[in-house]
């Protein structure tokens, strides 16, 4: 496993020359329920980067773990960034890579909020447009670990639910502080709100009580498994 | 049915005085087979806008007919305008509604492409943080015909497919040239492409030998219906 | 008479590769005194654009019905938007019209404050410095049509005035309720005011009273003609 | 005689206090003919702003001798900055005027171009609309210069023509270098060209071998005699 | 000591309303020699943040590792960001830290890049000018580091040199590949060059070969002693 | 001595072909005391221009008379431009000079503030990145001046102080108003404070009253005497 800014210049450079995959954790600070840490999504992500670089021998860029959170941003702890800066910050972060030599990478994201999601892909959009010859997937482990619901896990699981709870329960035990009961998030589909969290109940969608190390490990297993196949059809091709 | 600038300022003034809904139509130059025409997302917005009026003697605002469609950019006829242009335009023209006393809002677009979708949202997102007493509905119709996939309609029906041949059939039968083969798109969920029309054959996503103007009027009149229950719930109430 | 949008992208494509132009028809969402409606402006770039499109067999691309109004936004129904996002606006849709291979283009606006004039002229002009190869026209069919005060209207008609409620009295005869009294505008030349509605009593600038279809109909001849020329020498050359 | 900044900030203090009246000269590096210098733009309004000054006791702020010249960019010597820096410059000299306690300026402006004049006037209006307690001016003296077209001088006398000419050779007349032969300018009213320095042959419009330093005289009187009346009018009222 | 993004939404409110510190580390992606780690800036920053977060009982933000690095871009493995997203996203942390309560933050920074400072120090600026109430310090442990030169260290020694490689000899041995050779930077006080790296021979400002772990202590303790009182005098007092 | 806009185009069009430098001063409107004018930065790099474009034949292009003064942003008389605006001001100005076929500029500026040198530095960069052809320096006298610090004046002289007064009393007698007594300036060094001149009493910084006209000349040609050696280096060569 190895970090990007661990090496030195030469040592990246010879990394860079093979055509090392290179992954770019992000995640956000922002409330996860009254039971789990702000790093939530940073935590996931970050996990899997490293499970990935292992596999791939690839190269871990420094994971940024500001991301955009409007939907949560007035519960306590929450720090979103706008969208305009997120994009940029991406997008120099891949224009750079791109001018150091790296033909291929990874954004793994632990947040995926949609308008999240979309300054991430227009960044991406705009290096790639502009170089073809780079290989850049854009994705949120959510997007896969978000397959299993209805399939042992509840249909409806969300935010700082089943999943998220049992997932954090596996990695970082000593940062769950308990399992609040169930809650009912209803965020408007359409609806254009200024207090999105009276629709998110106690900052939390799904049902914690439900959540387990073991069910986490499932989880982290089969999305490892998901990117695993995607990373070598798409990236290392 | 009331289109807000063929109205004068004394007209106008007395709609907004009696708490009258606004309709923003918006729609697409984009290319949808060889069949339907580029303006295929405006005809669909624009209709359902006139009947949407009509129900609530809303008034409906000039249509923004140029979106954010950066995936089919490159088959001849789609005019595509930036993320930030269409997001500002539309912050705008929502920030001057509400100044003029405006209150109640719905943005419908005919296209929905997902970095389309979050512009108008973020531009409906800043104006409501400003104006908390705005009541604000952005959706696409689309949203709400998909919900019909799998119901009569096939499961992975998509752009200028069985759905969207059938509603232009409807509304503007001779715009329908013929009624090419079905194509497969398959568009790469994760992997961001320079050249995202590789993966959406013909343009077309979907079944168009499908397509029945009957089927168009089972879709015009499900969305007209769901559109009624929203608009009442949350922007009439 | 075509519609670009009404096009599907085949037809769009083979009259581009003929060198067709392309009309880009702009007005406002703007008073026009109590007695002409907010779409004043659009009606009639509109209604030229079409005759000028049967003409040249052009193709007419979807009109932009806001624009920028600062000296009116205090009265109901002007809706204004930003300098710099109809610069964008009305450059990006040049660029991609440029981009799919359009080499004439018009940009007609009924709408003619100094402002937006200079915001259409600043977006042609960065995309003609960009693309020497397009031919690009921009104006107000206003600056045409004041080439006929003193010639059987008053020396200093205006908006509201003569010759607008006139063109809208021939165009749309039903939009246009009653003829108010004569009014003196009297905007500040060289002042920056806060309060430009203050100069422009009632929203008017001259004499609807004076104004019928007849006239209109007269004026509408006359900036066809000269804008056949025109386009004759300077854009089909 | 006062250059604003040639005080202290306690005698400009004490001015401010007394409602004092602030002049900000505006100029251009432009060419000029082969006969005129680039900083013919700037002579002008700075003579003009003296003279003011003494007659108001006003403060002169520094000049701004860079302009928007994009029309004659391609002759030697025009050194032409953005529309959008230019506004934002102005804007925010005007602010900070503002926020030191000025509440009247004008901002006189030898370069008279479309863009440059409506650049300067968005950032008054700009400044204007959030301050409504400043009194503030924005003209170019050809403005009122060109009001003697016809009366004593060609009628499309023009850019380094008759007028401008006698008017440096008034003004510094070290600085004028014979005078070239009379030359049509025919720049397009509404074609948006790439090259316009094509239509303005040798960068001069209207016949420089008519000048006089007593015509430069006669100009120049009359000009400060209609600026000393709307100065008294609309800034000191 | 607490990272801030491992506590739970309640806990971090707590925290906030006991007036907690808040100490955000930042560092860069940039050669630092061939035996130095690119995240040589990142160590030392963040070394430190840990050791004044036990001291003040304060929360670790999450680290910002992308920095501005332009005079070293041309080596392998520096990632630069620009100057107005990093100024961009700095201020937006700082702004959402102080929406979320928090009066007290340090910055503290191990690139000490001119640009780089500046960009920290105007996005602090921008967020203190509009809430006086925030105590906020912005700065590099390498302007403490420095007033060590000529005291036991060469009076030029600069970055990846003697203190630099002394540091991180101490902090992550592991991450140093030997010690190179002096080298003599120069970069010019004054030009503005296209090639920077020119004078930056091997990437290296002064001697590694003179480092030791023990000098690297010494550092750490000089530039925390001095912190602790900093901190003690200016944020928590 | 030749100011580059009392030329005509052709003459600027000669000296520009010869390879001649153009020096481009810029000061600032910023309190200096109450005994010192506001435009003491542009007096001093001014008169300095004056003196290097005789010896070396250059061109002295306008003065930017308006800088980044946040510091003393308080104080009566003080008129801040913005980093951005500023940054986009010298960026065009250069760029507009090297599209003309200058190769050799100097940015001299009176005012030496941090962020308004990185301003200046910035623009410099962004142009000598894309025109590697560019010889271009960027200072302010300043940072030459304060090399004597300790050798005949006081090791923590600043603005305002000894040199500054100094300096005026040489080149402009008549606008110096007494010699008000020392004063201890102490503006903090790393925490940010929106009351910064709370920490410049009476908005000096050294000891006026040690000032004299000699000590002026004496600086004067110190500074003068170093830029020659450092032109001829570097750009002249």
């Amino acid at each position: 496993m190895v970090f990007l800014d661990e090496l030195n210049m030469n040592e990246f450079s010879e990394r860079v020359k093979k055509g090392c995959l290179v992954i770019v954790p992000m995640g956000s600070v922002e409330e996860h329920g009254e039971h789990l840490p702000l790093c939530t999504d940073s935590i996931q992500s970050e996990a899997l980067a490293k499970r990935l670089a292992e596999k791939f021998d690839a190269m871990i860029a420094p994971a940024i773990r500001y991301g955009e959170c409007q939907s949560t941003r007035n519960f306590p702890g929450t720090i979103t960034i706008s969208f305009d800066t997120l994009r940029a910050l991406v997008r120099e972060v891949l224009e750079e890579l791109h001018r150091n030599g790296v033909r291929r990478i990874l954004v793994l994201t632990g947040h995926a909020g949609r308008a999240h999601m979309i300054a991430l892909r227009e960044a991406g959009r705009e290096v790639v447009f502009k170089h073809p010859d780079l290989k850049l997937m854009v994705l949120s482990d959510y997007e896969i670990a978000y397959e299993l619901l209805g399939k042992g896990f509840d249909k409806d699981d969300g935010h700082a639910g089943t999943i998220e709870t049992s997932r954090v329960m596996q990695l970082r035990p000593e940062l769950v502080k308990g399992r609040p009961k169930k809650a009912k998030a209803r965020p408007p589909k359409y609806l254009i709100v200024h207090d999105p969290e009276r629709f998110i109940p106690r900052g939390i969608w799904g049902d914690p009580t439900k959540a387990t190390a073991e069910k986490g490990k499932k989880v982290e297993d089969y999305v490892f498994k998901e990117l695993v196949k995607m990373i070598r059809k798409d990236l290392m091709s």
